[in-house]
C-alpha cells in the first residue's frame, strides 16, 4: 500500500447548484505547501461570499476507427451512421443500465472514419462503460453496414481522448465541464492577499500570452495540484490527471473595482463510487464531503472546481506580490 | 494516509546507460487490470531480448517576464541578458550546490520579455530549487539592469510550464527526455500477443493521424497510466503527469518482419530524492529497483520510460486484436 | 494592378465526383520552378491513373459570443438557442436566397457562450453571407432571449475562425473539406520519378513526427504553394490561404508494392463566382477548367485538391532523392 | 498574366528603426472593402501620433533530419553537430555571400535527430539561399560524421516550418519577427471610430478565449488581409501567408484612459530583391514605399507589421460598434 498523507483544506463557501453551503476538503499530497496554499485562497474566496460553480457539459467518450478504400467509402459510412443512430443507441446502451447515447462526432479524414462517440455515464467516471458499449454499437455497426468493405476497424483511434491533453477535449469536453467564478472583494485582496485587483488581472493577462508562445493547454497556473490531490484523497483515477489539468482561465475588473476571476474544466473526470472510490480512505474522504455514491459526481466536480479557483487565487496572489519562493522556505521542502 | 493498492510487475529487462539488467516494478493503481496488462507488455519485450533506454535531454525551467514601455525595451533587454549571463548563472547558481543554470530561452512578445531558464537539478525534481535560483538571478537583474525601466515583473509567466501539458515540453523538453526502444520479434507478437507486427504498425499510423485531429500531446495510447502508477508507489509530484503524459510513438516494420517501436517522453519530471520519495513506502518502492538517493534519478527515468513502453504494447495489441474491452470483463471493473 | 505570371500546369487527370477528366490548370506565380514541380507529379499521377477526389463536408461560419453575468447563464443561454434552432435558421436565411444555416456548435467557456454558426453556401465562399445571416440570428436572438440579460455581444470571437490557421478548421472544417487519393504504381515512381515507394512512406512518417515536435497544421509539405497559385490565378480571396494551407497527409504501402497516398484539406475555402472570380483574366482562367459560375465551385474544390496531392507527391520525391536543391538551381531562383 | 487590383491605402505615420515618416501603401485585392476598412485604421493611427514598430528576431530555416539505429546515435550526433558548428557553418555559408549560420535548434526524438538551422539571409526570404547552404552543410556532416551509422537523411522533415503555420515560427520565429505598438487616445477611438477604448480591451480578451477554445495561431482578427494584399502588391512568395498570418495581439488601458494595442508577427516572411518583386508593378510597389532593393527589407518589415495594426484597429472598432456587416452591405460585396 502507497501512503499518501492527507491534509484537510478548507471550509471552502460554495454556491453550486449541487454542492452548496461549506465544505472541507480532503488534499492527499507530499508538498507540504500545497494546503497551506489552497487554504489561503479558499479565505480569500469565503471572504468574498464564495464561489459558485456550474456544470456546463457532461460527456465520457470511446472513439472508433473505420477504415475504408477511399473518402468515399468512409463519408458514406457517417452518412449511414447517422441515419441509423437510433439503433445504434440501443445497440451500446443495452450494455449498462447507466450508459445513455448522446451523439455521435464523425472526423473524418484520408479514408479514414473516425467516430467519437459521446455518452452520459451517471456517477461513474465511465471509461470502461462506453469502452463496452461502443465496442458493442460497433459490432453491430459491423454485421450491418455492407455498402463498403470496412478494411480495418479499432477500437480506439486517439479521437477520444483518453490519459491525454488534446484540444479535443478543450473545445468539445471530457468528462465533467465545470466552471468556477468568484468576485474577489478588492479590500480582501489588499489586505489579506496582499495584492491590488489590477496587479492579478495584469499577471493573467501576460500569462495567457505566455500560454499562447508555450502552447500549453492551460492558462491558468496550477489546476493540476489542487485535481490531483484531491484525485488520490478520494480514489480517482489519478492518471486522468492528464485531460483534467486542463484549464481556461479569465478575469476582470468589475465596476466596482473588485475582481471577476473564474477557471473552466473542460474535462475533469471523476466518479464517485466504483473503481477507487470504494477503498477504505478513499471512500471516507468522499463521505467527509457527502460526496460518495449514486447521485453525487455533479456535487463533487463543482466541488473539486471550486477547489481549483481556489488554488488559482493563492499561487497568482504570491506571484504577484513577489513573496512566492520564500513561501516554499519557510516549509522548508528540500527539493 | 491515503491508501493505495501497489502491485509489482515485471521483471522487465533494461539495457539502458544508468538502468541495466531485469527491475520488478512497484505500480500503485486502484485499476484492477493495469498491472496484469503492463506485465504482458514486459514479457512481450523481455521476449525479444530487452527494452533500450536513453535519457537525450535533463533540464528543469522557470520562466519569469519582463515587462518594458515597448517592444524595443524588452529586444534590448534580452541582448543585454545574453551579455550578461555568466553573471547571471553565478547569481542563480549561488542559491544552491546543485542547480546549474544551463541556458536561458528568451521569447519576445508585444512588450513582454519572458525569459525560459533551464537548470541541471541533479537527483531532484528541481521545481523549487530552480524557483529560488531564478528568483536570485531575476533580483540581480532588476538590481543591475539600467537602461529601460522594467514596469512589470512576475516570476512565473506560463512558459515553464509548471504542471501543463505544452508544445513548449514537448519541443525543448522539461525534467528528463527520455526514449524507450524495443525491436518485437514477429513471433513473439503473433504468438504472445496474437497481433501481427504489421496490425501494430498500422494502428500506430491510424491513431498518429487520430491525434493530429484531435491536437493531442500524445499520439501513443496511455503512457500516463504507468507514469502515475509509479509516481504515486515512489513519491513524485504525481501532479505532474501534466506534462509528464506527453509522449511521442514511433513504429516501423524492420527488414527482418519484425517491429521497432519506440516512445519519447519529452518531459518527465522525476526525482530520486526529496519530496515524497522520502516517505516509508515510497522510499521502499524506489529502493526495490535500487533508485532511492543521489545519482539514481536517470536510473529511474529509464526504468519509467520501458515500462510505458511495456504498457503502449500491451495496449496496442489488445485493440488490434480486438479483445480489449474483455479484457476489461473478466477483472469485473465496474465501471 | 498587380501583374502576376500565370503558367498552365497540366493536364491532370482526375477521377471525381464533379471533376471527371482531364484538366490543364493555371497556376498564378512568381517562382519559376512551381509549375514545372506540380507539373512533374501530374505525370505521376496520370501515369498511375489519375486522382480520386472526394468532397467530404462543406460550410462556412461566422461565430458571434454572447456574454453573460456567470457561466449559469452562459449554459442556459445555449439550452434556450437549441430549443428555438429552427427559428433562429429561418432568421439567418432570410437574408439569403442561398444560405442554409446546416447547425450551430456552441462553445462554453467562463461566462462566455461562443456559437459556431455552421452554413451552406452554394458556389461562393460565402464569409460575407453568413456575416449578414448571423447578424440577423443574432438581432433576433438579442430581441427575443429574456431569462438572462446579455452582458455583452460581440457577432466574432475567433472561433469562426476566419483568416487564421486553427484546430478547430482542422476538426470541424471551414469551407470545403476534400481529400485527394492517388495509389502510385511502383514503376511510375522508381523509373520516372527515381524514388521508391518505401522511402516516400518513410520520410512522410518521419515529416509527421516533425509536425507533431513543430505543432504545424499541416503535415505534408506544401499545400499552400498550389493553392495560392490557384487562387491567384481565379480570383479568390488569396487571404484564405491561412485557412486552406492546412493538411493532412496520409501513405502506405499496398499490397502490390504501390504507394497509396492522399491528403485532407479540411479547410479550403473558395468560390466559382462572386468577388474577384469576376474579373477578366480570373475569369478566363476558371473557365478553362469550366469552373466558373453557379455549381462549379466543388468541381473547382475537387481539381485543387488533386493539384496539391500532385505538389506534395513531386517534393516529397526530390526530398527523397536529395536532388531538392539543385532542382532549384538549374531554373536559376536567385532567391 | 493574372491582375489583381491595387489600391492604395495611407498614408500611415511609423515611428520605426527602419521605416520613419508618412507612408502610402499599395495593397492588391479583390475585397471592395478591404483597404477602406485600413485606412480607418491607419487615420485612428495617425491621429493618435503614429505606430511604433520593432523587429526583435530576422532568421530563416532549413531542417534536415538525420537517422539512426538508435536513440543514442542521435543524441550523440547532436552532440558531435555542436562540437563542430564553426566548421558546419564556414560549410554553409561557403554557398552563399549572403547567408550566415546564426545557430542550430536540435530536436531529438524517437532515434530521429532533427536540425533546424537558423540564418540570416539578408533582404532575401532566403529559403532556397538556406536550402543549399544546408545542403552543403549537409554533405560535410554526411562526409565527416564517423560515429555511428546515418542510416537516412533527408533535407527536410517539417519542423523549418515552411509554407505551414505552426508552433515553433510562433515560439522561435522564422523570417522577421515584428511588432507593432500604438497607444489610441480614448476621444480619437470615441470620436473617429465610435467606440470606447474599454470595448476594444474587451473585445480583445473574449476573442483570446475563443482562440484558445479554437486552438488558432493568432488572438487578433485578421492579419492575413493586410499582409496578403501586400504581399501581392509587392512580389513576395504570397504562399507564405501560410506562416505569415500567425499574430499574437495584445491590449491594455493606460493611467490616462487611452488604449495600447500591439501585435507581434512572428514569422513574416519577405524580401526586397529577388523573386517576385523584380516585376514591374511589384518593384514600383515597392519603390512607393521607398522598400525595393538592398538594406529595405527591415523597413518593410516595418510597415507591414504598421499595416496589419491599422487593420485590427479597424475590424475590431467595427465588430465593438457592431456595424460591421452593414460595412461590407454599401460596398455591395455579393459574397
Amino acid at each position: 500500500m502507497a501512503q499518501i498523507p492527507i491534509g484537510i483544506a478548507g471550509p471552502l463557501k460554495i454556491n453550486g447548484e449541487h454542492a452548496q453551503g461549506e465544505f472541507v476538503v480532503p488534499m492527499a499530497t507530499t508538498e507540504g505547501t500545497l494546503v497551506a496554499s489552497y487554504n489561503r485562497g479558499m479565505k480569500a474566496i469565503n471572504l468574498s461570499g464564495g464561489v459558485k460553480t456550474t456544470i456546463v457539459r457532461d460527456a465520457m467518450q470511446r472513439a472508433p476507427v473505420f477504415i475504408f478504400e477511399d473518402a468515399r467509402g468512409a463519408r458514406n459510412f457517417v452518412d449511414w451512421v447517422k441515419e441509423n443512430f437510433r439503433t445504434i443507441a440501443e445497440e451500446a446502451e443495452a450494455t449498462s443500465s447507466v450508459a445513455r447515447l448522446q451523439y455521435i462526432d464523425p472526423y473524418l479524414s484520408n479514408k479514414f472514419a473516425y467516430l467519437r462517440f459521446n455518452f452520459s455515464t451517471g456517477d461513474a467516471a465511465g471509461q470502461n462503460m462506453v469502452g463496452r458499449a461502443t465496442f458493442a454499437a460497433c459490432g453491430w455497426i459491423l454485421d450491418n453496414y455492407k455498402d463498403h468493405k470496412v478494411e480495418q476497424f479499432y477500437l480506439e483511434s486517439n479521437l477520444a481522448t483518453d490519459k491525454k491533453a488534446s484540444q479535443v477535449n478543450i473545445m468539445r469536453t471530457r468528462g465533467k465541464r465545470v466552471t468556477a467564478e468568484a468576485v474577489l472583494k478588492r479590500d480582501v485582496l489588499t489586505q489579506f492577499m496582499r495584492v491590488e485587483p489590477e496587479k492579478l488581472q495584469y499577471h493573467a493577462q501576460v500569462a495567457s500570452i505566455g500560454s499562447i508562445l508555450s502552447g500549453a493547454n492551460n492558462n491558468g497556473l496550477h489546476s493540476a495540484n489542487g485535481i490531483t490531490a484531491m484525485f488520490i484523497a478520494t480514489g480517482q483515477d489519478v492518471a486522468n490527471v492528464s485531460e483534467s489539468s486542463a484549464g481556461i482561465l479569465y478575469t476582470e475588473i468589475t465596476a466596482e473595482g473588485d475582481l471577476y476571476i473564474s477557471i473552466t474544466i473542460p474535462s475533469l473526470i471523476i466518479a464517485s463510487y466504483g473503481g477507487g472510490t470504494g477503498l477504505a480512505t478513499q471512500r471516507e474522504c468522499l463521505e467527509l464531503m457527502d460526496c460518495y455514491g449514486k447521485g453525487k459526481v455533479k456535487k463533487l466536480a463543482e466541488i473539486i472546481a471550486g477547489v481549483v479557483l481556489a488554488g488559482e487565487i493563492s499561487l497568482a496572489s504570491a506571484i504577484s506580490s513577489s513573496d512566492w519562493v520564500s513561501s516554499h522556505e519557510q516549509y522548508g521542502r528540500n527539493r
